[in-house]
């Protein structure tokens, strides 16, 4: 008998309001047609049942204060304590079980937010990567592009959305979105920038694409 | 008129039950009666009133946990995230305004808990340190040092004690004693290993000693 192989980890990025809990939940339909044995994650937090403890009650601080309430440093720290838990404890076992981890948000949004819309800057995050995670990563990476105004609009029209980040000024956003194409023309192996404009299918067959590309044969058809 | 001088950060560190607690409230006392404005307080948490609210909600994380609950990388990870909201909004400004600083714990403990009690190492607290905080550090550190016995015993008799680190196992507690008596060989100048067995006066009179040697003509007779 062949040994199973190790699942895949794909990470779904991307400004607020662009799209990714949408996009991720078809991308697991598709999987799951195909036989494929998905878990759905996200951070800060972990599962959204709340079942990792750990990484959700960081999730709380982070989600919780205001705007102000954390340093960028600290925000960093909090981001991969949460990280290290939710890799060791979730992301890590499900890949080793064949199972593939989609997830909403991961270590490119702590350099988005605090290395670029905070200015902490590149080296500070990837040198606390590699202390954290060493050169663990996903697989592939859709990071969904979408202009400042249009994902503003979309998020802000969300019943009970966490406003934390949507309140930050119009220049934070838009320095979180030049974050997140120089991270995409940094790795464009395993980053595909995605435009994340017009309806819900033709993002879908964008970032499937994408996917293909990265994934080779192992994408299902 | 002479420009106010900047005040003294004084930490305390040490194994559980080595009497920091009452050795920094006699330090206190002291200091006060020659005239100097003095500020405790502690980690992780920042003050005991709970007014750094984020370093309070840092420290509910890390000790109503079990065992277990973090690992070694993520504890020192929160541990750092209290510190910097401690240092840039209590620690710093007291100092500015000539205030002399009293802490119980400080970076000597995680590089003693994590770093040593679980194995971290050197290396990874250090640079977390430098990513953090750069170049800051005490003043004067007197370092509390009993048998590993004599501390559990007087750590485990104190009503309602918080006692995650004390249910860890004495081979634990051994590397941590170890590890803080490395500290205090490794940074001679800024660091005092007190022998702090024998009764409250006696430990007090060799902390001021060591503190006198240390911050000279500053500390008060």
């Amino acid at each position: 008998m062949a040994r199973a192989r190790r699942g895949l980890f794909v990470t779904f990025e991307g400004g607020e309001g662009a799209g990714k809990t949408t996009q991720i939940a078809r991308l697991a339909r598709h999987l799951t047609a195909a036989g494929i044995d998905v878990v759905v994650t996200r951070e800060p937090g972990g599962p959204t049942d709340g079942s990792l403890a750990q990484a959700a009650a960081i999730r709380r601080l982070l989600v919780e204060g205001e705007p102000g309430a954390w340093s960028a440093r600290s925000e960093a720290l909090l981001n991969y304590a949460q990280r290290i838990e939710h890799v060791e404890r979730v992301i890590k076992p499900a890949l080793a079980r064949s199972t593939w981890v989609l997830c909403d948000r991961f270590a490119d949004s702590t350099m988005a937010y605090q290395g670029y819309g905070h200015r902490l800057g590149r080296d500070f995050v990837l040198k606390l990567h590699r202390m954290c995670l060493g050169t663990f990563r996903p697989d592939a990476t859709a990071i969904l592009d979408l202009p400042v105004e249009a994902g503003l609009a979309r998020a802000l029209a969300r019943p009970g959305a966490e406003t934390r980040f949507e309140r930050m000024d119009r220049s934070f956003h838009e320095r979180l979105r030049r974050g997140f194409r120089a991270i995409a023309r940094a790795e464009p192996r395993r980053c595909a920038l995605i435009d994340a404009s017009g309806d819900v299918a033709s993002v879908s067959a964008r970032i499937e694409l994408a996917l293909r590309k990265r994934l080779k044969a192992r994408f299902p058809a």
